[in-house]
C-alpha cells in the first residue's frame, strides 16, 4: 500500500540485479517511474544473470540480457514476455530441414540477429560487457540513463543434475526449463565456469556506491541467485551504504511466473515471501510482499516489510510497484 | 544444332567442374537430359568453385555451393539465379539496425539458415566435404544422383587487387563483383591459401574415372579458373581417358550473364569463345559455341567445335544444350 511519497534524492543512482521477464518488466517500470519524478535525470544500472546463457546453432544467446534490451528498448513481445514483437521462424525452420537440433528453445529471425552480432563480435574480441552496450545502444539504453552489465564477462553456464532414478545426468539450464518445463526434479543447480568467473567492469562499484540497491522479483535461485554466485556480488551486498531493498517473486504460496517453485524445492526453501527473504538475510533491509501475504507473512526478524500489490498486469502496475521500492529504500536510507 | 543423337552408355558418370548460377542451371537442365536417357541411372558429380566463399557476420558462405543446392533442390529464386525463393531478409534488417556492416550481400532468412548450418558443422570439426554432403541430402541431390563436391577442403578465398590508380588495394572477391559490380578494374586475381590446397577427397578421382567431362558455360576465370588451379585438377583433366566437353560462357562478344569479360580482361584474354577455349587448350576436347558465333569463331587448331543455340531462358533450352555436350562428348568417345 503506498503511503505518503518520500522525496526524491537529486540524481539517484539505483543498481538492480534481474533476471529475464519479471525482472525486465519491473525495471522498465522503475524506470517510467523515475521519469516521474524530479530531480532527475535518476540512473538506472542493471547487474543481469548471465547464467542461463546457451551456445545454440554455434550463436550465444543470452536470454536475460536479451529479454532486459528488448522489454526496455519497446520491442518485446508483450504477451510473452521474451522475444521480439512481430516475430518470423524462417531460419529455425531451415535448421529443422537440415535436422538440426535442438527445436525446443524458439529462436526468431529477429531475435538471431541478436545473437549474430554477439557471437560475431565475441568473436573478433569483444567482451560480453562490450558487446551488451553495443546492443543496448541501439535500443536506446544510454539514452534512457539504463546501464546494462553482465554480471561477469566470464563464460558461465547454468545446468541442471536431474534427480530422475538411479542414473544421474545433467542437462544445460534451458533444457531443464523449456523442454523439461522443470517438471523432472532439479538435485541440484551446477554453474559451469562461476569459480573462475569475475563480476564484470563496474558490477561491484555500482552496488558499493548505488543510492539504493533494488532486488525485483526474478527468480531466487536461477537468476538472482546466480548473480549472488559471482565472487565480490555478495559482499558488495553486505558492504554497500545503500539500502537494499527487495519485490518478492513469490504471492499466495507460488511464483507470479516460471518455475520458482521447483527451483527453491531443489534448495530445501519454503515456497513463500519468507522463504524467499531468508535467502537474502545476510543484506536485505526492506522487503515488498503482496498484500495478500500480509497476514500470513513470518519473517525474517529485523526486516522492513510491506505489503503492496504485486502483479504486474500492465506498465502502470510495475510503475506502482517500483514506486513502491523506491519509496521503502528512500525511507530506509532516511531512517535515523 | 543437334544431329542424330548417338546412343547412351549405361550408367554414364559425368563430372562436371561449376561455378554458380550457369553452371546450375545447365547441370538442371543436364540433369533432366540423363533422367530421360535409357541405361540410367546416370550419375553426375559436380566439383564446385569454392575460391568466393566468405566469411560474412561470422558465417561461412558458399555461394557456388548454395547456388547449386538450391537449384538442383528446386528452390531457387529464379528471376536472379541465386538466394532461396520467396525469401525474406528480417535478419538482415536487425543488423543493419545494430550497425553491422557490410550490408552489400543480401542474406535472407532461408539462405541464413544455410549459413548457420555450415558454420556450426564446420566449427564442430566436419570438413567443407562433409558439411556440403549433408546440406545436399536435404535438398535431395543423392536421389538425383548427383553428387556434390566442393573443389577443396581447404579454407580458400579469392581477392582482387584492383587497379585504381597509385594506391593498390585488394578487397575480397565478392566486394569486387557485387559491391563494385566490376566495374573497378582487377589487375589480378589473388587466391588466398590455394597454394596449401588439396582437391577434396572424390576430385581428382570423379575426373580421372569419368565417362564424360563437362564445362558448364561457368565463369572461366573466376569460377572454372580457380577450380583448375587446384593442385592436381588440371593434370587430371589433361590425363583423363573421358573426353573434355566444355560450353563457351562467351556469345556473341560478351558474357550470357555476369562480369566475365571483365575477368577476362585482367588476364589479357580476348572475350570471344575463342579466347574461353584457348585457356582449356591443353585438355579440352569438345567445344560448344552459340549458333550465331559459329562464322567468326576462329580456333584453337584441332578442337571439334560444334554451334547450338547457348541461351539459356528456361528448362527445355538448358536441357537442350546439356544434351549437345553429351552427345558431343559421347561422339568424341566413339570418335577412331
Amino acid at each position: 500500500m503506498l503511503r505518503n511519497r518520500t522525496d526524491t534524492l537529486p540524481g539517484m543512482r539505483i543498481t538492480a540485479l534481474a533476471g529475464g521477464v519479471g525482472g525486465a518488466r519491473f525495471l522498465r517500470g522503475l524506470r517510467s517511474h523515475l521519469d516521474r519524478l524530479d530531480d532527475g535525470p535518476h540512473e538506472i544500472t542493471i547487474v543481469a544473470n548471465t547464467g542461463d546463457d546457451i551456445t545454440l546453432f554455434g550463436l550465444r544467446v543470452s536470454p536475460d540480457v536479451d529479454t532486459l534490451l528488448y522489454t526496455l528498448g519497446g520491442d518485446i513481445h508483450e504477451g510473452q514476455g521474451w522475444g521480439r514483437a512481430n516475430e518470423s521462424f524462417t531460419l529455425q525452420g531451415e535448421l529443422a530441414a537440415y535436422g538440426v537440433e535442438p527445436q525446443w528453445f524458439g529462436l526468431g529471425d529477429k531475435d538471431l540477429g541478436t545473437h549474430v552480432a554477439r557471437s560475431m563480435w565475441l568473436a573478433q574480441g569483444s567482451t560480453p560487457s562490450e558487446v551488451t552496450a553495443r546492443l543496448a545502444t541501439r535500443w536506446g539504453l544510454p539514452d534512457q540513463h539504463v546501464r546494462l552489465l553482465p554480471m561477469t564477462d566470464a563464460f558461465v553456464e547454468t545446468h541442471v543434475v536431474l534427480d530422475d532414478g538411479d542414473e544421474q545426468r545433467a542437462v544445460h539450464f534451458q533444457e531443464w526449463w523449456i523442454r523439461l518445463r522443470a517438471a523432472v526434479p532439479a538435485q541440484r543447480f551446477v554453474v559451469a565456469g562461476l569459480d573462475r568467473a569475475a563480476a564484470a567492469p563496474g558490477v561491484l562499484e555500482a552496488i558499493r556506491t548505488a543510492d539504493l540497491v533494488i532486488l525485483p522479483p526474478s527468480n531466487p535461485v536461477v537468476s538472482i541467485g546466480i548473480i549472488l554466485l559471482v565472487p565480490g556480488v555478495r559482499d558488495a551486498l553486505r558492504g554497500t551504504a545503500a539500502p537494499v531493498v527487495g519485490v518478492s517473486p513469490i504471492v499466495g504460496g507460488g511464483p507470479v511466473r516460471g518455475h520458482a517453485d521447483a527451483c527453491l524445492a531443489t534448495l530445501g526453501v519454503e515456497v513463500s515471501p519468507s522463504g524467499v527473504a531468508g535467502l537474502y538475510r545476510d543484506f536485505l533491509d526492506g522487503w515488498l510482499i503482496d498484500s495478500g501475504d500480509a497476514e500470513s507473512f513470518g519473517g525474517p526478524a529485523g526486516l522492513t516489510t510491506e505489503a503492496v500489490p504485486l502483479l504486474m498486469k500492465d506498465l502502470p502496475t510495475a510503475e506502482a510497484m517500483a514506486a513502491a521500492a523506491v519509496d521503502l529504500g528512500l525511507r530506509l536510507r532516511n531512517r535515523p
